[in-house]
């Protein structure tokens, strides 16, 4: 799976992936009441908005970019109807030859881990069917439950080609508060990074991994060392843009070979037309202001490379 | 919240929940086969199924007990549907009168976790209306991100009177891999007991606090060091029976009030009817094998208390 990802890289020169990532004041206000209108102030009515919101974006932007990351907490707090909406979107995505990467941040111990992976990267059984909950390409888990808890979803990885971002280092403020703590004079980060490079090893895809890393943009000098534990593992970098991260600050998580990085940028780019610099685009035309900021960021970051 | 747990854990002296955690192969044969007959082999199907068999064990065991935790992952798996028998499940638990621990170990940065709370244990605004998505009781949490994605819990949890438990050491096999190593001479799940301890002052609910902590079971010696360094804390306690835990090893979670512990059994008490201890019951009634089971682990439990 990470060797498509990359020829979708290497075919747009957009090592990017856009965080659709939908909150309901994003939303331009003809494209929220028109749906609430329609379906009424429920949670069928915030639903379709989403889907609708999102499907302006993607018409915008599929041509331009690899990947696309919707964020499933965005969606789950809109209950049953909510997640209708992110599976539209991530079928949609994928008629338009783009590859989804499931934020969903999953992980428990084995036998829980089995049956995510089995309804976001896998295939459940019924009787003699076999049938996609979720279905993305990727996954983001969480290893801070072991090698036991992040088995099944490597597992699932090589059966049906699938890739996962496990979280290293994260982009937010707080996330020195337990990875940054020393342990044996290393950061607790790294022994992390070592694991994903153990788990990675059975799962090679090409140079890489389809076992990936999440790496936050908002920590450099920390993206450097890391590039250098894991070599072959491709980084998943939240942060740029709105959180703070730079281009700069980017460049030390991708390797000489231009590869071995994808941006995230949600809120940049989604609700680009709030922005001073995109304003002129007006809400009507959120979308057109979205493909600005996607080749925006492309530039910005080919810049560096 | 964590009052109204401690208040039904007294009146039925049973400090447990049932974790339903329903997988197809656990389901009854006439159970699964009426519910494939009239949806086919479907994930509506499989949907129904699950339903059936979380209900003719609640039905068992209501009165017995305080609580139940059902684990979403086994729900996801089977997609939109999947969730829909996870909702039916959760609010008619909360009709018998039972508190609902939804394990669902999500976390993420601040705005996301944000929206999980919402999801799970808060409402959702849209118009001037407010929906409950999930709507369970308490809700379990990662804490691998730091402080500033587990303050929107427990914001919610003020907000709404809620609860939480928070993963501080897991019962499964390879929970030491992180978990265990050494920061400053003392193991990471220390700093992230302490941790947990500080969050949970902000939302406290008689003696204890509306933030507590998963302690697995099968690690004794661990869990008595927890109870000390978190007096005020409630255990939510995994790995008892099926996972290897004895009642033995419970004791040290509790404190001497004979609070401060919710000890977790799933198969041993969903799939009752599978061992042999409950095997004269036979397959059609299950519900009342589960019953036994609950009576047998209560016993177990109070025998060590």
């Amino acid at each position: 799976m990470i060797r498509q990802l990359i020829e979708k890289i290497q075919k747009t020169k957009a090592p990017i992936c856009v965080g659709l990532d939908p909150m309901l004041d994003y939303i331009p206000e003809h494209v929220l009441s028109k749906a609430l209108e329609e379906f009424g102030e429920t949670l069928e009515g915030a639903a379709e908005a989403i889907w609708q919101y999102n499907k302006e974006i993607i018409d915008h932007v599929y041509d331009l970019i690899p990947s696309v990351k919707p964020q499933i907490a965005m969606y789950e707090q809109f209950g049953i109807e909510g997640l209708q909406a992110y599976v539209k979107t991530v079928n949609y995505c994928q008629e338009k030859g783009l590859l989804v990467i499931g934020d969903a941040k999953r992980g428990d111990i084995g036998s829980t881990s089995s049956a995510y992976a089995t309804a976001h990267i896998g295939k459940v059984q019924v009787g003699s069917n076999r049938f996609t909950a979720f279905g993305t390409d990727f996954l983001t888990i969480n290893p801070y439950l072991g090698t036991d808890g992040v088995k099944p979803f490597v597992d699932v990885c090589k059966e049906e080609d699938k890739g996962l971002f496990v979280l290293v280092k994260t982009s937010n403020p707080s996330s020195g508060e337990f990875q940054d703590r020393l342990i044996d004079g290393r950061p607790l980060y790294e022994m992390v990074a070592e694991k994903v490079v153990e788990w990675g090893a059975q799962s090679m895809d090409g140079t890489y991994s389809n076992v990936g890393a999440v790496v936050g943009a908002t920590y450099p000098e920390m993206s450097r060392i890391l590039r250098k534990l894991m070599p072959n593992t491709y980084f998943l970098v939240p942060g740029y843009g709105a959180q703070g991260g730079t281009a700069e600050d980017l460049k030390p998580c991708f390797n000489e070979d231009g590869l071995g990085a994808v941006v995230n940028s949600s809120r940049g780019i989604i609700a680009a037309y709030k922005q001073d610099k995109y304003k002129k685009y007006g809400a009507e035309h959120f979308g057109e202001a979205s493909r600005q900021a996607v080749i925006d960021m492309v530039t910005d970051i080919n810049r560096v490379l």
